[in-house]
């Protein structure tokens, strides 16, 4: 090796290298990875499966002049390795230095910050007008893969592209998985171009006006930059097809394909996790639940947009579960729509879906489920601040806001475990209206109290006077402290668990006009949450309306206690804004 | 011909008909057709274009027993006519009587209210998989096309489709059009396929697992209905692709296909509107100034997802626009990111769409725009109730709600046509936020208000004491005649206009605090809108505050009068809550 890894500063650094060296390189860069990859976590088997792929990339092409987009990026590690950012994969007390996705703010060799799928050629589509207008003549580069390429709007992306007749390079970076096994037809046609090593007849990227370019060796240095280099400066639209491993290097990656797509600290020799949290967890109650009511109920439909893992649905749950499971891919849209037609044919479908993911279907809960008022049932997870995800491409405190103003949709939000499931049976038992509930974040609560089904009334948890606290699910359990609190410096409060949060109960809040003040507390935006439907409701009131919840803002990585201590949603300050 | 027209109640009373009486009938139902469209107004090219189509799938298949699924539905008249409704194209008292959609209220044969494209397919696979589950054997056909094809949702589904591996039959009715020309390089493959008579080897149909069946005369009875029985009862997914004449049987819309794609009342010799409206319009204006703006700056673009004549730009104007003009199809999602891509290469782009629409793109507003911070700008035409479309399926007044409570993004709400193109021009020239602006609906009104560009500051429009209505861009002349009633009452209140929907203007509420009532306005929901922020702002406060807007339910075919009368949003009642 020529290259001292720390004087790795841009990708003008490895230009020199002939390909033993790339090749030496590539090598260093895994072994890099693995170790930070074991001992802080992250996404495994797309990075690894992608070194060759990102050192040919910059070898070949002039970023940032040339300009790569990385669709969902969190397989941008090595990219991040080779554009000035090594450092916070060799030094552990930087491994925190750098997002797990691509960062404008870390870089102008990223040029935006992502995380959902299939965006890349879209941004990438706009980036080549942009240089077109402007008489550039840089190529652009959309790297795709990980079933990114199924989702709609990557759908429609490919297929309008080319026609833009300039330069345009998309590379499919095909492992054969989605984040479990990929679904969708898309899938079969990549294995019949990797058969035929790319020259089957009946090819669809061809069909949508694309040069093709087959790369049996996707793991090959001299392969990709050859590859590469033949559509480099194309002015045309090219599709780089490479067939690549997810998880090479690491032995149980390669083999565990799913578990380690993205996988907390791990001992490298075994693939073994460092930590195993065998807590209670609502995923998995939910997860049991679910197969207890799909085998009793023949009509229950269990569906994930491509993340059955994220709310439980293992490989052997999934198989237990069998035709009542569908995975319809990372297709929310989709997903969405197919819960609407099987509520419409008298089937009870349940999807399940990270509050980050379900935005990506807010036309098709609107439309084809809300307008249609059909019942399906969508089962929210990672909502709130509180909800386990923290990166800013990921976050799930938009939920209520999103949700909670389409008509029709009763927006459930549960305080214990007990509530949860009592919620779920209710909504799949139903067939009135769609039912989101929103899976509490947090530790597992529990609670004994007696369930009023009429989940349109909010349920007064502690009666008092003068103050009461109205705390959405999550939050019910900092209410019930600052009630603590209170009740030792002699206010005894009203606390209340409202559980829909798509409407008020006006009953119940005509009983609190005459109480010195109502505080609301949720773990969401305020903006277009249930408070401000409180305050509005009480506006003419003279009872005094505070609203609690998160600012509207992007955060990034953040520390769950400090941004409800900013929000003023501890138990303290509540009990002093209660007592204010 | 047998069939007394009156007498057709439901499709067994056609199937009894040989190839001549159901050409006949064809020719009849056209006929009738022609008149209430002539007469009415509608859908007038996808409806003709469909009328053998729609005989032969009545024919062939056992509806309701089988399930057909429209796209969009905006070309399901025939299947009204044919389905028991036929009451509502004869008699002119009853045009009205049934929605230009398909519709569960009118009848069974109409399976979901859909208005929005490119989810017939995802709807009909959960019929699909429901039916499997349930062990039923009707067929469940998908009947899509004019563009929808493209979209991410049909493109999702149509991948998915053929993994249930059982009955499933799409038919793509191909007229070689969208509402304006079709764009995406799925219309140059169709075209492969028309032009080999469905041969051609390449063939992203069958890429993806569908038995491919191409009916070249698509407007034949006799090659439709071979076809349709062909797929009939298969165990496998079918995709039959029929090239039908857009507008077929009116010469005016054979020729201008764009025109006629959605027409009012016209003449139906010379097809010359019966209504010529010159008066003064805010998408006319947006347009040409647009078109002066992209003239003076080569980065200046204006985009469309396939709607250019929604907001002016038509094919002439398009020519002068050029390659500053991009049309992406009916694709949000694609062209919201495409916006963020331009943007984010150094381009102003302007994204002109319908409030109905851009909703189908709350993820990619989310991230791809508003979390990178991007300044693309989005131009949002009928908003509101007052903003002219009333159909349930595309009702505009959820934008407020959806669109300004996602962080980054400004949305501004013009009152006055001077405001708007100063809002518009502000947004281009300025780069650091995405920016909404709300094209104002109802009658185009002027004001020589000198403008203050910091759109954070509410404008006060009138000083008053005691009483304070803050009123939202289109309400505000609401607001000014209210004002005037409570001024004749001996009453001078303050008049606001907020400009500003995503945030409050902090400065300006903390100077209504010792008013009495302050009142908000908005033409949009109240839940997620703007005076419910104001409400939450203003909750601790003494001052009593009533929010006035719209109520969060799908209305149809509404009366705008009678929607803001329910709504107390006319100036007397405005004023009768200010004095109360």
């Amino acid at each position: 090796m020529e290259i001292n890894l720390k004087e790795l500063h841009s990708p003008a650094d490895i230009k020199h290298l002939d390909i033993q060296q790339l090749t030496d390189l590539s090598e260093e860069l895994r072994a890099i990875l693995l170790k930070k990859l074991s001992a802080h976590g992250g996404h495994v088997g797309p990075n690894l499966g992608v070194v060759e792929a990102t050192v040919a990339l910059h070898y070949v092409f002039d970023a940032p002049t040339d300009k790569l987009v990385f669709d969902v990026s969190h397989q941008s590690y090595v990219h991040k390795m080779l554009t000035g950012r090594i450092e916070s994969f060799l030094d552990p007390a930087k491994y925190d230095d750098v997002t797990g996705y691509t960062c404008p703010r870390e870089s102008n060799y990223d040029l935006f910050e992502v995380g959902h799928t299939s965006t890349s050629i879209s941004l990438a589509t706009g980036l080549a007008k942009a240089r077109d207008l402007q008489g550039g003549k840089e190529n652009v580069v959309a790297f795709i893969g990980d079933a990114s390429l199924g989702g709609g709007e990557a759908l429609e992306a490919l297929d309008f592209a080319p026609e833009l007749g300039t330069n345009f390079i998309v590379i499919l970076n095909d492992n054969q998985m989605s984040i479990a096994e990929n679904h969708g037809e898309l899938y079969n046609h990549l294995a019949e171009l990797r058969e035929s090593n790319g020259t089957s007849p009946n090819n669809i990227f061809k069909a949508l006006g694309y040069q093709y370019i087959y790369v049996r060796e996707g793991n090959d240095l001299q392969s990709l930059i050859r590859a590469f280099r033949s559509a480099k400066d194309a002015d045309h639209a090219v599709l780089i097809h490479i067939n690549t491993m997810k998880g090479m290097g690491l032995p149980c990656a390669e083999t565990h394909k799913e578990t380690f797509h993205y996988h907390g600290p791990f001992d490298l020799k075994s693939g073994a996790p460092v930590v195993i949290d065998d807590s209670e967890d609502y995923a998995d109650m939910f997860t049991c639940h679910m197969l207890i009511r799909m085998h009793d109920d023949k009509n229950v439909v269990t569906l994930t947009a491509g993340t059955p893992g994220a709310f439980g649905f293992t490989p052997e749950r999934r198989e237990v579960a069998g035709k009542q499971f569908v995975d319809v891919g990372i297709c929310e849209q989709n997903c969405t729509a197919v819960a609407a037609g099987l509520a419409k044919g008298g089937c009870r479908p349940v999807f399940g879906v990270m509050a980050t993911f379900i935005q990506r279907a807010y036309d098709q809960l609107s439309h084809d489920v809300a307008i249609n008022n059909l019942p399906a049932v969508f089962v929210d997870f990672a909502g709130g601040a509180m909800g386990g995800l923290t990166d800013m491409t990921h976050l799930g405190f938009f939920d209520i806001a999103m949700i909670s103003n389409i008509p029709n949709i009763m927006f459930l939000a549960p305080a214990s475990a007990e509530e949860y499931i009592s919620m779920v049976d209710w909504a799949i038992d139903q067939t009135e209206h769609p039912v989101v509930i929103r899976t509490p974040g947090g530790d597992v609560v529990h609670s004994d109290r007696p369930i009023d089904v009429d989940f349109t009334k909010y349920d007064v948890v502690e009666e008092g006077s003068e103050v009461a606290i109205i705390a959405e699910g999550q939050m019910l359990p900092v209410a019930l402290k600052a009630a603590e609190i209170l009740k030792a410096k002699g206010v005894t409060p009203t606390v209340i668990n409202p559980r829909m949060l798509s409407q008020v109960d006006s009953e119940c809040l005509d009983s609190l006009k005459g109480y010195r003040k109502v505080i609301t507390m949720e773990d969401g935006i305020l903006d277009g949450g249930f408070g401000q439907k409180v305050a509005a409701y009480l506006g003419d009131a003279p009872t005094s309306v505070v609203c609690l919840g998160l600012q509207k803002e992007f955060l990034d990585r953040f520390d769950v206690a400090e941004v409800l201590k900013a929000n003023y949603l501890t138990p303290e300050q509540v009990a002093e804004i209660a007592q204010g």
